[in-house]
């Protein structure tokens, strides 16, 4: 990303990505502010000060030109650098993850994923396979990896991230209800479920 | 929530909640603003911020006492205000979620899930039977349920939103990668894991 984009904006910028990409879909070539606004609940005016973060916006006759929009969100959020990364835990949300298939077209991927029990170990998902944790040093330096999803259960989350540091992990994406301790070098990102819920919930739920 | 409180805040409020917990289980009767701050590598002064919008805030001798700390966030973040919901998509999300108890903690019961595959059809997961989704209709009225947390695979996301409207369900926490087109009543909440991974992937890694 080469600007600093407000979280919010990025936020948005995502869904506009997906309406866009649903109407190529259907192929359709243009797409008006309103029609995003109208999806988002939220107002034109919005829409067009968003896109002005874009390097180019492709306005054209009617709206916007849906191909031009799509590849300027694209080009703006950095979808083009690569990142690749394990899942640490095969549980059902680490199996949740590894067949979410936008990752890979948001510049995540996922080469292989984690587990100690011997009767996933080998099994594929998505096309990754599932590796014994034993195996993550070696395949971390192999392949070049320094990004984790974690996803194991509560009570391993704190033995099993620093065995990730010391596989040589520096990025951790963190989605066990466990808050880490981490050496400040290692970036933590805490996915926080329930504080989405309370927003959501506090928000709009009388 | 009786004040309105900014999302970062009540994102923070969640992890301070989940660190004294674990203090709490430790049999730690206090806990100080550095503690705190350093798990979350963010600075003391910030912690101590936070904890204004507390109702009372528990001080003590030494930094606060842990329970009264515990208290306040719940009361403070709403966490007694139960709400009951149902799963919509008995896959690999579903299950993740209707697994996670931290959910019950934060006021959030799940009822139920509901999925078309009649092979899941009567399995139980973490103590919730997974219903027939034609089902639906009935047990939201008979149980008085209008949130429903939204799992299924993409090509089946809006037409299963319309049925969850029709069946009554006002509010959809849509976790989903698909952006829903709903009535302005109905309050769509859009689960972004992507926006998280942008914004984790452009702060912190080069």
């Amino acid at each position: 990303m080469a600007k600093k984009i407000p979280e919010k904006v990025v936020s948005r910028l995502t869904f506009y990505h997906s309406i866009v990409s649903e109407f190529i879909e259907q192929n359709k070539k243009n797409i008006t502010s309103s029609q995003l606004a109208q999806r988002l609940n939220i107002d034109d005016s919005q829409v067009r000060k968003d896109f002005k973060l874009l390097n180019e916006v492709g306005r054209c006759r009617v709206g916007y030109c849906t191909k031009d929009l799509k590849e300027n969100i694209e080009k703006t959020l950095g979808f083009s650098n690569k990142r690749n990364a394990f899942i640490v835990g095969a549980g059902h949300l680490g199996l949740a993850l590894a067949k979410y298939d936008k990752f890979d077209n948001y510049g995540l991927n996922i080469l292989a994923l984690f587990d100690n029990d011997p009767l996933k170990i080998d099994m594929q998902i998505n096309e990754k396979k599932i590796y014994h944790i034993a195996k993550l040093p070696e395949l971390a330096c192999e392949l070049n990896v320094d990004i984790a999803i974690l996803t194991v259960p509560k009570p391993f989350a704190q033995d099993v991230a620093d065995f990730l540091i010391e596989s040589g992990i520096r990025y951790i994406w963190n989605f066990t209800p466990c808050v880490l301790n981490a050496p400040e070098h290692i970036k933590v990102w805490n996915e926080n479920l329930m504080a989405s819920f309370l927003q959501f919930a506090c928000k709009e739920i009388d």
